[in-house]
């Protein structure tokens, strides 16, 4: 996830690019840049770090011109840095680009170029297109761009501007937002809304395939195979703040929603001809893969509940024993590391303190350390042996949404790479799992879709000031992070049991009225669940029912059911934890407190 | 922990007899057994199983006379059968003997016995007694109790009766409880006062080393050298139902100030020479020892949490890598069981129906199982391959005290073992922990002798809702089984965290005057834990800490400081939970609800 600008028009391109970058840091702040034509030439500033980093060495060298493109970096291919950073231009500076996406052939494509000679100065995917501009140029900006796009796999908002043709703007649209401002003598591009709001409120939204040409005057859109496209421009009610969440009241529902993309995303490369390959993730050997002995996941918070997932996933398709434990707790117990134990760390930031000391700890005794994080270039990204990257996208709400669904399938692609490679799953049994993998981002839209029981019953726990989640097995692991959603942002007491110990103490708080969640998504042991259930209907408990779709039974025996649609009971923990999230922002927005910035809580825990 | 009970006079002694063994049923009730001369042989009548099961055999053969002896069992050596229920007798039935303790040397006993040719029909330690009473006869019972008291070592309040002097019954005390009731031309022995308040309130409390001959006129109270001991009658102003719970108000606070006692009696006999030995509990061979790769601790409750501390002290000690899974959830997760994996279950009734379930999972798929439980006979020590039984005697209070503790003591018992036999730990270290279990009960006193601060904060926190406990390591171990005790009896919702994860979202639950006991025993991690108790101050939480005797930090932090006796690190477990269980106790008082029967629990979960 990244951000796109771009200008054309009388004025100076610079400030206005700089001020909707400004407006588009949520989608990505660790590197920003900008490349303005100042009549003769293409001049680029571009740096590492925020924003301001970019304006302070404006101020020393600005960008005059009024045509430029600039875009706020959320790292993928290659760590936050200046070589990095976007725009990117070919050898001779003569094109430049913006680009948010993964273009997934670009190593074929760099190759390629490569052997014809040009020279690439950054680790990105991106600046293969550059390059590609350069060498597909047949002495018009429209058609090259075209040439180029067929040649591109992946998923891309560009922005391209040439110093061949500066009386316009390129850009094209596949799988990542783009929407074109509509001036008047000037126009623009941008990933989002709020970029260009202060300028014009008139925009055309640019559709998968599509392309736009852009001049002072006008701006045409066609397909990229030059079909062109009619649309009416849309006029654009919000305000700005609304803007930024797209549309949505909070960053919280704009994230739990951006769930079933961050799914796609974080699979997308990773599954060839129906199998899984992190090869590219992972540098381990097969020899090194097959001598893993255990395996330890370290994490904090949400991750760390992700990690309990993970023992489940990884012991069931691996059957390699799998300890699961809190970052805070490992690194000053003194664990048992054998050279053949794989550390697996898991951090959205990839800067959380416990984690990182956790990640050193381990490598200090000689574990190999794979690294699950949201952050290219984070501390932990750095530090591991291997990385997988979850392209979750920034999260700026504090409680973590799509940063845990994305974890979890990283772990799923684990497992699964694993199982491969040790030969513990039958291949039909792995090619099962990955088509319902992909199946998953569908069926994450189809829980969101209808959300109005959910709602209702956030509406009638937010009087309540204790609650409890019970679920046994994996669904005890996602009851784990619902009541930790819940209590981060409503302040209820939340609290989730394995429901086979509530015989064991808990069940004595158990009294009239008190609400309990319980998850029934695993086929294998819901009577068992169902008999729990009971046992806290019995004391008078308000209970919800999370079950699979086509359950005809526990309406039975709770006051509520709120079914999922039918997936692996292996991947249930994805779709399960949609609607505990929804529960946690409907009842935190019953209560009328911050639903993105909870008291006490920062959103990276950099600090022990 | 057993009952006895002795009658002479003019009446039936059966009915008697029957009446006492009832009101110490809470002492012990696997079986039960009397014993009374008929005026010409001693009768005997004995059933494994409630006392009931004894009057229904009573009914259709009974036993009438007026002098007799009966015991109510909780089963040491030898499982609850009919043949190892007490009264035990020689071959030829002249002398018959009630017993409550453990005769430490009854092996070599019981072979010099065999050698001579004596036939034994039980498995127990208390016949030895019966047999050494015939073959020490010297013509006067007296003199022969003496001598047979001479040759035992061990624990033991004893009952005799013998058809050579049928005019008597003589009673011996070595640190187990034994008293006599004196009546009018009628006298009593028992275990505890219940047993005979109904006849008398006039007692003597026989001390350590102590014998007592009773006729029916008279009781003669020496040492057992036969120096005559003067004592006055105690008289006794308690009604039943404080006399049952020995004085306190409720069976839950009797078994917190048991714990010294359990804590010794868990490792008597399984100390020799300095060095734990459990070659008699554990049959499997130091190869076997040395084999094992991995450890399964399963339980469920307040079992699990003392086998959350397993899983610290045997990696530390011992370094085989320890998996704690509760006992509902291993059952179901097909977990990775290997031949050299070894699972211990823990339970204390060792009828918990997932443990046994679990047990038998485990066995199934070919581990070893080590059993630790209060029950010898139980079906948990039954299936188990070994079996670490704890001493701590009958826990009659739904809520854990003692049997908690008493695991504590056996896994560390298992841990300083296995460390020995597979040399993980220097001998000298080895010592000093054997050093240290030895000071425990001594320093468990200490805790309990000083409690008003403990009662203050209780009343304090019985006002809110809500609480949490706060720990690392294994104070994180220890906090879960503090805030299990407060939320099964008074039903404030109690949570305890890893400290460490505070800042991943439970800190948002943190407000002004929310109570806070912070767990503050391990040195290495305390300035860790200072900054965590810091932090919640901050948040305007009303904090205990639970820190070392000596410590000068922690009232700079904190409103209120309890203090414990040093010990090993690895020790403290055993001394901090003491006063999170009286914390528990004395909120309950002052909520006014049923300390030993909280709502909806029940004592021993043998449902799923």
């Amino acid at each position: 996830m990244c951000g796109i600008v771009g200008y054309i028009g009388p004025k100076q391109a610079q400030e206005i690019l700089l001020e909707g970058l400004s407006k588009l840091e949520y989608r990505g702040y660790d590197s920003a840049g900008l490349a303005v034509y100042n009549g003769e030439t293409i001049g680029v500033q571009k740096s590492k770090g925020r924003l301001s980093e970019l304006e302070a060495r404006l101020k020393s060298r600005s960008l005059p011109g009024n045509l430029g493109i600039g875009h706020t970096r959320w790292a993928t291919h290659g760590k936050p840095s200046d070589e990095n950073s976007h725009p990117h231009v070919d050898q001779e500076q003569r094109f430049a680009v913006v680009h948010n996406g993964i273009i997934e052939n670009y190593l074929e494509l760099k190759e390629e170029l490569q052997a014809k000679g040009r020279v690439f100065t950054s680790e990105t995917d991106t600046e293969v297109i550059a390059h590609l501009l350069a060498d597909l140029w047949d002495g018009d900006l429209v058609s090259t761009v075209q040439k180029v796009v067929a040649r591109l796999e992946g998923a891309y908002a560009l922005g391209i501007i040439s110093e061949h043709e500066p009386d316009k703007m390129v850009a094209v649209r596949l799988a990542s937002p783009l929407i074109v401002g509509v001036g008047e003598g000037e126009n623009f591009i941008a990933s989002d809304i709020p970029a260009i709001l202060k300028h014009t409120r008139d925009i055309y939204v640019v559709e998968d395939g599509e392309m736009a040409v852009i001049t002072r005057e006008g701006v045409q859109l066609m397909k990229t195979d030059g079909t062109p496209v009619q649309r009416d421009t849309l006029h654009v009610d919000w305000d700005v703040v609304t803007a930024e969440k797209g549309g949505y009241d909070h960053f919280m529902l704009k994230e739990i929603y951006e769930q079933p993309k961050a799914i796609r995303d974080t699979m997308a490369g990773r599954i060839k001809d129906g199998q899984v390959d992190l090869s590219r993730e992972i540098g381990m050997s097969e020899d090194q893969i097959n001598n893993i002995e255990r395996i330890h996941i370290v994490a904090c918070g949400t991750a760390y509940h992700a990690g309990l997932v993970g023992k489940y996933v990884i012991e069931d398709l691996v059957r390699i024993p799998v300890e699961t434990d809190i970052a805070s707790e490992y690194r000053y117990r003194n664990p048992i590391i054998t050279p053949n134990t794989l550390v697996v760390v898991i951090s959205q930031s990839g800067e959380t303190a416990d984690t990182l000391a956790a990640l050193r700890e381990a490598k200090k005794a000689g574990a190999r350390v794979l690294a699950i994080t949201n952050v290219v270039g984070s501390s932990v990204a750095r530090e591991a042996d291997d990385v997988i990257i979850t392209w979750a996208g920034p999260e700026i709400a504090v409680a973590s949404t799509k940063a845990y669904t994305s974890q979890l399938i990283a772990i799923y692609l684990l497992g699964a790479y694993f199982a491969r490679i040790r030969g513990t799953r039958a291949e039909s049994e792995l090619a099962d799992i990955v088509t319902a993998l992909q199946q998953l981002p569908e069926k994450a839209d189809q829980v969101l879709g209808n959300t109005t029981a959910i709602q209702q019953f956030a509406q009638e726990i937010a009087r309540h000031e204790d609650l409890f989640f019970l679920g046994r097995g994996l669904d005890y692991a996602v009851a784990l992070e619902g009541s930790l959603k819940l209590k981060e942002i409503t302040y209820i007491h939340s609290e989730a049991y394995a429901a086979g110990e509530l015989k064991h103490g808990t069940l004595a708080l158990i009294e009239e009225g008190v609400p309990v969640i319980s998850l029934a998504t695993q086929e294998a042991i819901y009577d068992k669940m169902v008999s729990n259930i009971i046992e806290v209907k019995a004391r008078g408990a308000h209970v919800l029912g999370l079950a699979l779709e086509g359950d005809q039974e526990l309406h039975k025996s709770v006051d509520q059911v709120f079914t999922i649609p039918k997936t692996l009971p292996l991947l249930t923990p994805v779709l399960a934890v949609i609607p505990l999230q929804l529960i946690a922002y409907y009842a935190c927005v019953a209560r009328g407190y911050d639903v993105d910035k909870p008291r006490n809580l920062a959103k990276s825990v950099t600090v022990e």
